[in-house]
Order: C-alpha cells, then structure tokens, then sequence
C-alpha cells in the first residue's frame, strides 16, 4: 500500500524550558514521515526546499525508506523556517520567527510513479496547495486524511471548506474544532463538522488524548502521563503519521481499525514530545513501540 | 459495609448559559450521599444546616436510604448558601454569594450509632473538620477519601498538610494537583502528592477525565462526551459519591476495583452535569448506570 505524504519539510528553531536547539529538521511532511516509517514501506513525499537544505537530512528521510524524488529543491532559495518559544507549562508557545521562504509559491508537482496512491496526508499547509493535490492525482486514495489549524480557518476558511468535501478523515484540536464548527459542545461541534465532509474526525487533545468520531460511534484514545514532555512540536504530525502510516500497513479503514491506529498514533506522539525535535523518532524500534502501545492498553482497561 | 458522609448540606443559586435557579438543596454531602446510595444502603450523614432548611429536603436524602441522625439542625440560624454563575463555556465560574452561617462553627458530632463505619467520605470542608471526625470515629474506617479544593490549600495548608496522612485516597482535579505539588508535570505531581500520606491519588480533569494513580500503576477513566452538559456543580462531589459507593458496594479496595469504581463515579457526575443540581441524582436506575457504565467501556475499547 502507497502513502503519500504532503507538507512542509523545513527548518525549526526550538526554545523550551529544558534547553534550545540551533536550526534542526523539522516540518509536518518530516514528522509525518518519519512515523509512519515505522509502520509502513513505500512512503513518498511531496514537499519543497531551498538549497539551503542540508542533503543529511534528505538522507535521514531515504534511510528510513521515504521517498524523497517528490521533494522540490529550490536553486537559490531558502527553505521554510519556524522559530518558537514554548511558554513554561509546555501548552502554550509564541512564534518567534515564520519565514515562508520556498513556501510562498509552493507548487505540488506530484512525480509519475507517486500516482499509484493508497493512503494520502495532506499535512498541514495552505489548503489550496491541499487542494491542488487532491486535484493532480488521477485516482482518488482510498483513504485521504487532512491536518490543519486554526491560522488557516483565520486567513482561508473557504478554501479550507472546500478541501473538506474532498476528504475521509479530518484531525484538528479542540479549540480547532470549536472554531471551525462554532460550537462549544465537543459532540455538537462533530456533528457539524462531520456534515462539512469528512466522514470521520480526529479531535487532538493534547495532554489528555484524542477522540476519534464518526456519524455513529466514537473513541477515546487516553493521554498516557508522561515523566518527560520536552518538546511539544510536531506531536500532532507525529501523530498523524502514526494513524495513517498503520492503517496503511493494516490495509483496514474500518472504524475499529481506525482505533487502533488512533493508539498507534498516540504512542509516536508520547515518544516524539519526550526529545527535541525529530531525536527520538530516529532511533525506535518495533519493540518500544509495541511497549508503549501496551501501556495505553493497560491504561485503560478495567 | 456502613459509609458515613462528612461534608455540606447547603443551598446553592446557579446561573449557566441555560438557565438560573432559586435556592435549591446542594452542598457536598449531599451529592456525595445521593450518588453513593445507588450502590449501597447504610449511609450516614454528618453535616450541620439552619431552621431555614426545609424538610423536605432531608426526606429528599432519607428516601434514598441516607441516615440524617447526624445532620445538625441548628434553632435560629441560617444554612450555608452559595451562588455561582457559570461561563459561557462552563469551564470556568465565578462565586457571586458566600454566606457560611452554621458552617463558621460546625462541630462535626458522630452519633453512636455511626462508630461502626467501614468507608468514610471526608467531603470538602475546612480540613480542621475533616481532621476532626477522623480523631472522633474510634476504629479506623477500612478506607478514608477526602476531597478538597484550592481554596483550602491557600488559608489552611497546615492543617490539609497534617489531615493529608490519615487519609487512603486524595481527590483533586489537576490545576490543585500542580498547586499542592508545586509541580506542572502530572506524574511528578502525583508522585509528590502520594509521598504526603495517601497511598492513592485520583486527579479529575473535568471533561478529560481522571487520572488514578498509586505508586505502581495508573489507571485513566475517560470523559463521556455529552450533548448537553447544563451544570457543573457537584459533579465532583457526585463522582466521589460513586466512587466510595460502588467500593462500599463490593467490600473491594485493590486497585483493579477502584478502576471500576472510578468509571462509576465517573459515569455518576455525568448524569449529575445533565441537569440542574441534584435533578438527576433523584431518578436514576440500576438499569441506566449499567448503560451509562457501559458507554464508558465502550468509549475506551480497541
């Protein structure tokens, strides 16, 4: 099964409580990637650059099976970079710098062999890029799943509402949720999202875990208490990956199915946010995985 | 097994985005004793109100089966009142009237009949109280929960400190975990809190649920989502009500019980939350709590 994976690939500047980083690797379609690696081969991207990119980091990515020939690199551009402060209890951050770089007129060439595609992410991105995407691939997925934020129901809503109709599965936060539907009830805001287009929704929760819905049943997938939560970004990419990267290895987009790769997705976030940056996704194994999966099984049994 | 209900029986005056109320019976043992008594018989009340409560009120919490031989009615004076008005988004409230009356000097008085109690629910009160009524009970109930707020941890951390080591479980939601801990982690929190005296803490996260936790293992009760949730108060008062009822019910105080006691006190305070104050808690089944229970099982399965 193909999994082809849109967003940014960039840098990030981190500051936490615990420490900063210079410029290291970051971006939804890395995150993304990168934890989906775990669950599935034949990965691709599409995704834009400067030549600023370090090629390292473009082999971190193929060492772990991704596809990179979608990866447009920008002669004499720079790549995306997002610099951030998180605020002492880790829930809250500030935007230091957002420099959009290659990003401003990212086109989305999708490669000839990336068209056999299964399982789309559309990471978190302008929607009309997110569009453009759903538009170029001459078979639609079997599955296409969309990550966005709030900035985006701010500055583009109605191209966002568009995409919408075009999509399976939808993960926002809560407060995302609440913006996008206008409702502060968590259920009435599904009902009313799910009538967007989306026939299944994905509420991140942060800390406290994630909702998985559909028009007739939902899910809670629990947040696992962590000793450790140093650096927050990319836990919902991260997560995202994870979802989609199992369904992908399962080949099973039933709703039962879809739970499980809810907890999958939750184990990559609780490893992601426990190191800066993409550190800890480098280095699992299918053991720890599997560990960890059994703790939110544990967790939640009674 | 007998439960004897240390807490308020008092007047509350509610205001939510839905509607006000007039004075209508609430206090915290009174949502604990009604919660608990749909799982066991043989609860007995200690708590104080004026000449101004009505009697039908007590018949209220005698129809259920509570015992209110303990509940002071103090000649010529007034119940504790409080009044409440509830944020449009119901997560936050603001106390518009605090009139404490027979409570500035409540004496906490045991009758006879109750010294032989197995479970004791310390509801919120001033932990001198609390203190109190565990020096007056002459053995040693099996299990003791107390419940408190942030209020006391700002005017009376001493005493909470000292009553904080008699006491088996400790209920608090996570905002008071971080300020008696001093800590934003919830599981360093956690561990802090169980080194101050209960061998076993349960963290409430309102909608997101609750957290038991003990040195070894942790157990994560989901929040039910609603579709309407009308008013907060009492929810956790409710909570600990089936939580100690349902422990009582079994005779059973291993951790694998209180998980199934946490999801009934969980799925208590989501019928309390459906109505106004203790409405619901007066016309509940065994028959819906099973399908309340159930939900929750349900909700976390995979």
């Amino acid at each position: 099964m193909s999994l082809l994976s849109i967003g940014t690939v960039a840098f990030d500047a981190i500051e936490t409580p615990f420490g900063k980083t210079d410029k290291i690797i970051g971006g939804a379609a890395t995150f993304i990637s990168l934890s989906a690696s775990y669950f599935t081969k034949n990965i691709n991207l599409v995704a834009v650059v400067g030549e600023d990119f370090p090629t390292t980091y473009i082999a971190l990515l193929n060492a772990k099976g991704v596809n990179t020939d979608g990866l447009q690199i920008k002669k004499g551009e720079k790549s995306f970079f997002w610099s951030g402060k998180y605020h002492s209890d880790m829930n809250g951050r500030d935007t230091l710098i957002t420099e959009l770089n290659v990003l401003a007129d990212f086109d989305p060439i999708i490669p000839e062999s990336y068209q056999d595609c299964d399982y789309l992410m559309l990471g978190n991105l302008t929607p009309m890029v997110q569009e453009l995407v759903t538009q170029r691939l001459v078979k639609r997925p079997k599955l296409v799943v969309l990550d966005t934020m709030n900035f985006w129901m701010d500055v583009a809503l109605d191209d966002l509402k568009r995409v919408l109709k075009k999509i399976d599965v939808l993960t926002i936060n809560d407060e995302e949720a609440r913006q996008l539907s206008g409702e502060y009830n968590i259920l009435k805001a599904a009902r009313k999202i799910l009538s967007m287009g989306p026939r299944t929704l994905i509420i991140k929760k942060g800390e406290h875990g994630a909702l998985l819905i559909n028009d007739q049943d939902m899910f809670y997938a629990p947040g696992l208490p962590l000793e450790e939560v140093f650096d927050p970004t990319g836990a919902g990419d991260t997560f995202a990956g994870g979802f989609i990267g199992y369904l992908a290895h399962t080949g099973d987009i039933s709703f039962d199915n879809m739970k499980r790769a809810v907890i999958h997705g939750s184990a990559m976030a609780s490893f992601c946010v426990e190191k800066f940056g993409t550190e800890n996704l480098l280095n699992l194994t299918p053991e720890l995985i599997t560990t960890r999966v059994n703790k939110f099984a544990k967790l939640v049994t009674f």
